[in-house]
């Protein structure tokens, strides 16, 4: 396990109380915690902007399951682009509505594109990409 | 099956052109497809910014699975809220980090305080949420 | 000028190390300052979440100028809201095309419905509309 | 002037009635303009995906003009970076901040830099960046 520090922030009275007030209604059971997911998130959105960094992202799509080869393709895009798939849930909405998310590792750049090209996908209806550093460097 | 209706759309050229250079590009077969893409998004948007719109979301979390009583108290948060939780993955990331990917339904507002609250656990050190309509309004 | 408090934050060597390395790149000058911004960051991104906080905005439309009644319109929207225009910008950016920067204070749901209304105003070409808090509260 | 193009475009009869309501709301006075929108809008934002596009930025600061050297750092930084200010409109928020409203023009990446190197500045409370095309290709 890896070793800790104990660093010292001058904060302005004020600005610490409403920052205590945040947390606590956050659920925070102390300081040092919320500060350091703050710290954390920084970091992640500055990993996120190099498009080569390793990110793990999920794909969700709202697709209707009665339109053919949609699946088919989605295997295909999924071989196609340098990414790693590491599991998948399937989701049944309504009679026509299904929810896949897809679950993978990969550089940024190769996940932002694969998400333009499922977008573009017939049959689905909505996309979205959540990306997300893999948390390894963030003790 | 829901009727369609063809609609006239007036475009400059140039925007025309640039516009199918960008669809094209993403793997659009039609330009049809590509606008009922960009109408369902503006809707979908639309339809989030009300607190008690109906919404699937993904709730992803980094967490180091050697922190105990997280399971536990993640359990405890998705029964506090009016919340369905549908599926969950857990993903095994390295030695200290997991991934854990709840897919969940509820009313905008209520996933979003699930969020914060999720964040403020002893071992989270990544959380992120992504909301979607539901998806059944948009044919 | 207010009191000033110290905290003690325990930090992770390799989260530290890291965070350090990124602000140096930023150009902070100490490690205070940089986590007092993400607090001020957090506390002002919780204000805008209320509808009826009091924020600052920029609107920013890309218009074309040859459209006649734009700026009429642009007029009758900005007393038709509860908002306090402050002060506005007008850049020449090409033969057709002019920027507009609005400084408005008001209402974060009155400064919401202000701008979708002008987005659909004719002749604006893109809107975009950057909130903020005001700051009073962030010593 | 340039030319325009009739596109038809199919479209569910709900879709299209859900579509018309949220436009109507927003005060559109006819679809096209309201497509036109979703498209210019996809465009710019496709354009500020490239680092070295051509945009203009608002750049919002709220400082504490009571600090020294702050407005001295200010001019330092627009003349270090590659951008062209065009204007820059002052506010005057209450006894201690102020609003700066800096508009420029450069490139994408020059503009991330320089508003990374803003917040850093001593003084500065808040800051954010509103990067828009310049519409010269949105006709």
């Amino acid at each position: 396990m890896s070793k800790t520090e104990r660093v010292g922030v001058s904060l302005d009275k004020k600005l610490l109380s409403m920052f205590d007030m945040l947390i606590r209604k956050q659920g925070y059971s102390n300081r040092s915690e919320a500060i350091r997911d703050l710290i954390r998130n920084r970091l992640s959105q500055e990993e996120l902007t190099s498009p080569t960094s390793q990110a793990i992202a999920g794909v969700f799509l709202v697709y209707d399951h009665h339109v053919t080869r949609l699946s088919q393709n989605l295997v295909d895009l999924q071989h196609y682009y340098l990414l790693q798939v590491i599991a998948s849930t399937h989701v049944h909405l309504d009679h026509h509505n299904c929810l896949e998310v897809i679950i993978l590792k990969g550089k940024v750049k190769e996940i932002e594109k694969l998400g333009n090209n499922i977008a573009s996908l017939k049959g689905v209806k909505l996309s979205r990409i959540n990306i997300m550093t893999t948390g390894e460097h963030l003790a």
